[in-house]
């Protein structure tokens, strides 16, 4: 009877102190997955389940969008025989073969809108001046969920390298207001990548 | 006797299934906050403790850097004397007096190192043509662990806007190289925001 007793007090307090820590658990968890992030360019030949890419394109998003145009679209490469054409002279193909699904994060970069001293006019389109911002945002997110998820990934820039962009902008057809702004490969990582720290208290001012 | 074991036994379950949460939880938590993310433009008295305005610039400077250049620095306001000249004519005013914290996102447009063909060689001063993406990542971290901590965050826009920027680079002396990139109010939230759901599947395209 007595070790029934303490045996439920044990449980208990390893009941409560699980939940203690679900409770203040968001921001550690949150937390150290930012600063676990890291890029990832060796995989395994696992793949990844569509139902993990598409949390991963959930994630990218749910970005902040400037005036909430949200002008990003996005093209899900896993058919590997269609890369040299799409990638052709991009020195991460190898990397871009070896990953589960190859994620080309796009931007347009107009808006069609009512002219904003008119709202009820027409809509015309214009340059937006910040679809970059957007897409950084985007990006970054959806190496948070990878890195979340247990899997790999690496931010590959695009925009603005001609040479990088125009051979995605010829194979996927993209319309002359669509640019091809990263490139990210995902997978199940191989080996054992590190984080980077990158904290440096000289970087900040006080006022 | 009976009672005492029944006890314990859910008293176990409940341990078992908090501890099986821990162990899933990391995905979990990490989506929902990116999901949870949101423009809060409307704060209490509040103020935030110092230990996590560093936890949010923690975040920040942990964002992926093309070239591992880390064109970031950041300034963080909390006198609110010096706010009418730093952000002169700024539309979000009203907005950074009521916050606890302002934190301006800097960006050195440059990078200085040895030329890429000569590693060995003086180092020279060229423009970084991928700073503008690094901010972008690390204005999110910012974000993403401001809502972790349940604060309230809003990413105003200050480059590429010349009106905006003039004043801070003006107020804050900032170096010619140096271009105050976003700026971000942090407090607590008044008031019950909600995210916005962008989920929107006509975005992908899969090959």
């Amino acid at each position: 009877m007595k070790k029934t007793i303490l045996f439920a007090a044990a449980a208990l307090l390893l009941a409560a102190s699980c939940c203690h820590k679900n409770a203040t658990t968001t921001a550690d968890a949150v937390m150290a997955n930012i600063l676990s992030r890291k890029s990832v360019r060796s995989y395994t030949a696992d793949s990844v389940p569509a139902a993990v890419i598409d949390n991963l394109l959930r994630a990218a998003m749910a970005a902040p969008s400037g005036m909430d145009i949200r002008p990003w679209s996005f093209v899900v490469l896993t058919d590997k025989s269609q890369y040299d054409s799409v990638f052709e002279g991009n020195f991460n193909m190898r990397m871009f073969k070896e990953s589960a699904a190859v994620i080309v994060l796009c931007a347009d970069t107009t808006v069609t809108r009512p002219p904003r001293d008119n709202p009820e006019g027409a809509a015309v389109t214009m340059p937006n001046p910040i679809w970059r911002d957007d897409m950084g945002a985007a990006t970054e997110n959806l190496l948070l969920a990878a890195e979340a998820h247990g899997l790999g990934a690496c931010w590959t820039a695009c925009y603005p390298f001609a040479d990088r962009m125009d051979p995605i902008r010829r194979a996927l057809q993209l319309p002359a207001n669509v640019v091809p702004y990263s490139v990210v490969p995902v997978g199940v990582p191989a080996g054992d990548n590190q984080p980077k720290d990158k904290w440096d208290p000289s970087r900040i001012r006080r006022l």
